[in-house]
């Protein structure tokens, strides 16, 4: 037995052995990540045969470094319900590519099987859960954490290694068609959301230890790959992979949170900006020197879908781009014809050789760590539990669909009277896909219950109606929808009414090579290279709303949306609006409860919702500059604040105060909630903190905390904040880390200032 | 006589005497810029008497560094044709106002006399030129030198020293009310002009040889202090004094050139905005590394109004403030409460009094250089040249106004047939304050052509009619002003109709106690502190718009605008467009000239013309990203690239070719023009390169050189421009400056390419 095969042996020395075996050409193998995944199989009935395409390429390389979406079904892929790989049969598809790749490597290295999964695995039969966009209103990293648990349980029982998770990409600039993909504007809670995933996912698989310097333990793992590393929502105008020209304070305290974060994930993808002219995949700076050096991040640095092809344009050739990408460290490759010609960048600089051999070591490591040499096979008794996964799965995406929605408007209508009749109206009623947000597979019939079928056991009587399309020019926009929803309305007590967006991929779209939208069509408004100048509803949404408005019957408006679409048309004239966001398949069920009051709405906004596009950017955490506020014609302001939204319950935060541990360097803020209503509820409570005396712009607040605290009706609850002080910092003119002279403390409307000299809290 | 008052004496060594005679109190006074200058005199008549707060103020400093605004009248001065100082008593003035000064000072030191002069003096009788919007579309820095030069004549001849220039801010972000301020968004452009700007009223009394080694010249001499410094025009959203979160390599390669073409100035003020964090006013390393040690800039560095107290916002004390500007490299204040009080930084920190005398040897060399100490005063014979060079000022004006208009459609209309019987429409056609700008002084009626008296004598009879107001929601908005209008228009061979906005301020309007709009009432809609969400024209003026199109006659729309405007519904249906700007009392005779072809359009656009506020920013040089360039609902395309316009003749550009010298390290571009049309006129050409083969970000291009050539018609001529390789230059990712793999040099459609390793031009 090799050294390498040996499980005893730390991860650090089978690595070294390996690489130490391998010939060029596999040490290239293994940093590419080329295939469509899909590709590698064709179905026949349940019978399923490997590619040659699939085959060529891994007698190309003398194995496999990693293979890109085996299970992707989705209107790209072109993989369906007939065609592509169910559920039940994910297991077997798996290892017979892994049986095939390590027979066919000399050294018989496994190969990472690397899935897209932002919410939910995007596969068949697979539980599509609420984007991020709508679980960020959860406030809720404990639930998140648990579905990454569960999403961790049904890749490993299909033999998927690697998850590929979106969550560090900010919503500065909600024109960007990729704003679901976001938590939110806040670095703060987008810091926590990363750490719970991380942790659900992987759970202790990387501590601060170093895990090379130990034996992989005898279980198989997933390893998420978070993305993308850095400042993606920052891109100029709101253009996908536009160009980011932040100055190095703002990357740092706005990002440093993020790439703190990440410290124990098994991979990172590089983002497709550029930060202030450096690409992302050629910085070194950011990708070695803050991630691994300063941030002590152990993983693998996979690039995103064709962004090493990019590189091209800068540096002309394909050999340049590859020194570039190795140099800076980039791992593995994804689709590009880069990584497929490091001989060519080895030729010309045969010194690159050490970059290569660390990418390979980190790619190696990476596999042995989640027991692919050890366990290269899912067995038939794990693969047996998937069904039991989903089950629990389903019940845990059902209550985060819940907390992913944010009442914003309630004149007393809500929650709606049981047994009435109820209208639900609108162009969310068709289809599940309007509901789910982009990176979806496609959805077996049953896996769907329809906003009209979830209303239906609340109601005397329920009838409903489409009304109207999403968007203004749909050539199969049909005006005698407005009417039957019209009269649809008006035999109604009240009605439920859907407005928004849409993610939904069609498979007559076109695609580019990385996957995003060519050419969007029809209702499709959101998701990747999907971006939107103008934030109004279309006119014929906004027709509908007026002609609904007119039946003068209570109104309720549900907004299933991938952005802040500007609501004040809504506002203005529904009786209660829900901000339901792309909530996933339970998104319907989950309406339907709250409306009805089945369960209370314990969303908040995790951005500043804007007016318009004219106003933008409204994050809440810009310097705080004495500025022009307002423009002639706008206000400002967002139109709601971030943390913003309505229970049914009634909530009092009173009592905050403040101690300062000078020993352990912490502020503890401790404040009380009551719940003074009728119902037993959950309230996010919001810590911020305002600086000033400071020799740099301070922000206008910054958020330090979150907690979500669950307390019966006519209860209350005391509640304490932990803050070490090094969360008070900001960076001087200097970039030195240094404390302001106040921190104004806030929860709800109770604040109180310390002064940072002693530390003492400062009388009014 | 002291070394101080003998003028054979290097100025260095004057000022060293000088400083080492003053107490701390007259030191404190130099550096400030305290008062309201027109609050120092009062007017009965024609007798001008000092008020008890200047002398109160002289008193207390023991003398007086420098006086704002004298001569300021305009709504926020409350200085008025009645109560203002005439230009014919200016002289008289300025020298009661020095003469009070030198005999209560101990050691005879006159005072800085500082005047807005952005585009013309702000004050009665002066000359009102185009605001910088317009004149950037002229290409013309020549012209705009030999204005600056004229507007220096006047300005002394007054007795005024400092002229206060808006240059260096970016039009980067329409929504600005300050946008009219720019010169346009290029770099390479606005450096040209401010260097034009500095050569014409300054000449060559700086250059790069030190002037503190020299003796003051005989000479009286106007010093310019450019403004700002820098990047006011990135702030976030558009927002006035907003905060400005660019990078170093943003920074570096878009200001570079600005603060390069300052070089040569008397002074230079600090903007409001913060870089990264770091206020302009409190930032040593923009202040005094990059503008001193790294530019060898001479001057003194101003305050803007009432920045200094914004500090304290910051710093939690007015002496940390001046502690913090002093260090940073502000030598003069402007209103503020913080160097009134510099006392109290010196108590907390003696050290404090070695950059308290470097601002006061500042100040007093430039007071030195301008020749006050040797010639405080305006002579009879000085001061009675007002009225010549008043006189051809106006001339060169008028030929301002011209270039300064940008054609930018003409379906044939144009020019229009004399002796046709033409209507003059519009909410512009009333008042000569909407074609001013900001900074604008009260107006004698006899100053003013109005359109309709321009258009006059070019045609058989014209009726004029105002025909809406600006903005949406004027409470005063008569809607049979519409029926007048269409009346007038049904009646007539053509219309020309103006349409934009106003940055008219009146009497009754509410100021910051810097200046700026507290509260815009009323159609105006552009300068300082008012900006805009949406660029979008009102509601009133698309209503005018369709009811005169209507009228089936033919249409010329002229917009009078500070800002980019959505001319979409415009062009649609106009038979020609002209964009006017804010051209200055000229204007409407510079559109009649135009428009009747009395002249041909020669304005070239010096933005990338925005479809609307949901596709900001569009300005051309933004990195060549591989981004999703278009949203789905609008073009990501300007609506007018950099540089468009139309000219009644036409215009072949070819025969490009390219040469580089190696000795001299600079490419020769050549180019020839050929006007192929009917009539005399000038084409600006425009140089741009591509720099591909980079290891950042490209950017998209680049603006290097431009040239205005006037060629009668039928004529050509070849253009050579000289472009150094120092030109061709960026900042890597070690922020070394270093050459691209390959420049395109294109001028019209003509492109070349040259590979830099060696500089020969690419084979296609």
């Amino acid at each position: 037995m090799a050294p390498y095969q040996n499980d005893t042996l730390p991860i650090r020395v089978r690595v070294q052995d390996l690489l130490a075996r391998m010939t060029t050409q596999e040490k290239i193998s293994q940093v590419n990540q080329h295939l469509y995944g899909w590709q590698s199989y064709t179905r026949h009935g349940s019978e399923f045969t490997l590619t040659d395409q699939f085959k060529a390429h891994v007698a190309w390389g003398g194995g496999l470094g990693a293979l890109y979406g085996l299970f992707r079904a989705d209107p790209w892929s072109g993989r369906t319900l007939e065609n592509g790989i169910p559920a039940a049969q994910s297991a077997t598809v798996s290892n017979m590519v892994q049986q095939y790749v390590i027979t066919h490597s000399r050294l018989g290295i496994p190969a990472l099987i690397v899935e897209e999964a932002p919410h939910g695995h995007q596969a068949l039969g697979a539980v599509s859960y609420p984007t991020n966009l709508g679980k960020s209103n959860s406030f809720d990293p404990a639930l998140i954490a648990q579905c990454a648990q569960l999403q961790a349980a049904e890749l490993a029982a299909k033999g998927v290694h690697l998850a590929l998770v979106s969550t560090l990409d900010l919503l500065k600039d909600p024109r960007w068609g990729r704003s679901e993909e976001t938590f939110g504007e806040s670095p703060t809670l987008t810091a926590a959301y990363t750490q719970a995933v991380i942790r659900g996912f992987q759970g202790d698989l990387i501590s601060d230890d170093c895990f090379l310097d130990h034996p992989a333990d005898a279980n198989r793992h997933i390893g998420v790959v978070i993305k993308h590393l850095i400042g993606q929502g920052d891109a100029l105008g709101g253009h996908n992979a536009g160009t980011v020209p932040l100055g190095e304070r703002e990357v740092r305290e706005v990002y440093g949170p993020l790439v703190a974060s990440i410290r124990h994930a098994v991979g990172v993808m590089a983002a497709y900006n550029d930060i202030d002219g450096v690409p992302c995949h050629a910085n070194r700076q950011l990708l070695t020197r803050w991630l691994r050096t300063a941030n002590h991040f152990q993983g693998l640095v996979m690039a995103d879908g064709t962004a090493l092809d990019r590189l091209t344009d800068l540096t002309g050739s394909v050999a340049a781009a590859a020194q570039q990408a190795l140099t800076a460290g980039v791992d593995l490759s994804l689709w590009d014809d880069v990584y497929t010609h490091i001989d060519q960048a080895l030729a010309a600089d045969p010194t690159l050789m050490t970059a290569l051999d660390t990418a390979v070591a980190r790619v190696l490591a990476v596999k042995f760590l989640l027991g692919l040499f050890d366990q290269p096979l899912v067995s038939p008794s794990e693969a047996a539990k998937l069904p039991k996964i989903i089950t629990a799965s389903h019940q845990a995406n059902a209550k985060l669909a819940v907390e992913s929605m944010t009442l914003v408007k309630n004149n007393g209508v809500l929650p709606l009277a049981r047994n009435q009749k109820v209208a639900v109206i609108g162009p969310h009623t068709a289809s599940i896909y309007d509901w789910l947000g982009d990176y979806t597979a496609p959805q077996a019939p049953d896996q769907f219950t329809s906003l009209t079928d979830a209303v239906r056991p609340y109601a005397s009587q329920v009838c409903t109606a489409l009304g109207s399309q999403l968007r203004v020019g749909v050539p199969d926009q049909d005006y005698r929808w407005l009417d039957e929803a019209e009269d649809c309305a008006s035999e109604s007590d009240a009605v439920i009414l859907t407005l928004g967006g849409s993610s939904a991929r069609a498979f007559d779209m076109h695609f580019l090579t990385n996957g995003a939208l060519a050419a969007p069509q029809g209702n499709t408004d959101t998701g990747e290279n999907v971006d939107l100048a103008d934030l109004s509803l279309s006119a014929d949404q906004l027709s509908l709303l007026r002609v609904i408005k007119n039946t003068g019957k209570p109104l309720i408006v549900v907004m299933v949306q991938g952005r802040p679409y500007d609501i004040r048309p809504v506002l203005a004239i529904a009786d209660a609006v829900l901000l339901a966001w792309y909530p996933g398949q339970a998104g319907p069920q989950a309406v339907a409860d709250i409306l009805f009051g089945q369960t209370t709405p314990t969303g908040r906004l995790a951005i500043s919702y804007p007016r318009s596009s004219g106003q933008l950017p409204v994050y809440y955490y810009q310097r705080h500059a004495a500025k022009n506020a307002d423009y002639l014609d706008e206000s400002g302001a967002p139109l709601l604040p971030f943390g913003a939204g309505l229970d049914y319950t009634t909530w009092i935060v009173h009592s905050l105060s403040l101690t300062h541990d000078l020993i352990e360097q912490r502020t503890a803020i401790t404040v009380t909630a009551a719940n003074t209503g009728q119902y037993d509820s959950s309230l996010p409570l919001l810590l911020f903190g305002r600086f000033r005396g400071t020799t740099v712009l301070p922000r206008e607040k910054q958020l330090l905390a979150t907690r979500r605290v669950t307390i019966p009706a006519g209860q209350k609850q005391t509640v304490t904040f932990t803050v070490p002080d090094t969360a008070l910092t900001y960076y001087d003119a200097h970039m030195r880390s240094v404390l302001p002279d106040q921190v104004t403390f806030s929860v709800g409307d109770q604040t109180q200032t310390i002064i940072t000299r002693y530390f003492h809290v400062k009388e009014n």
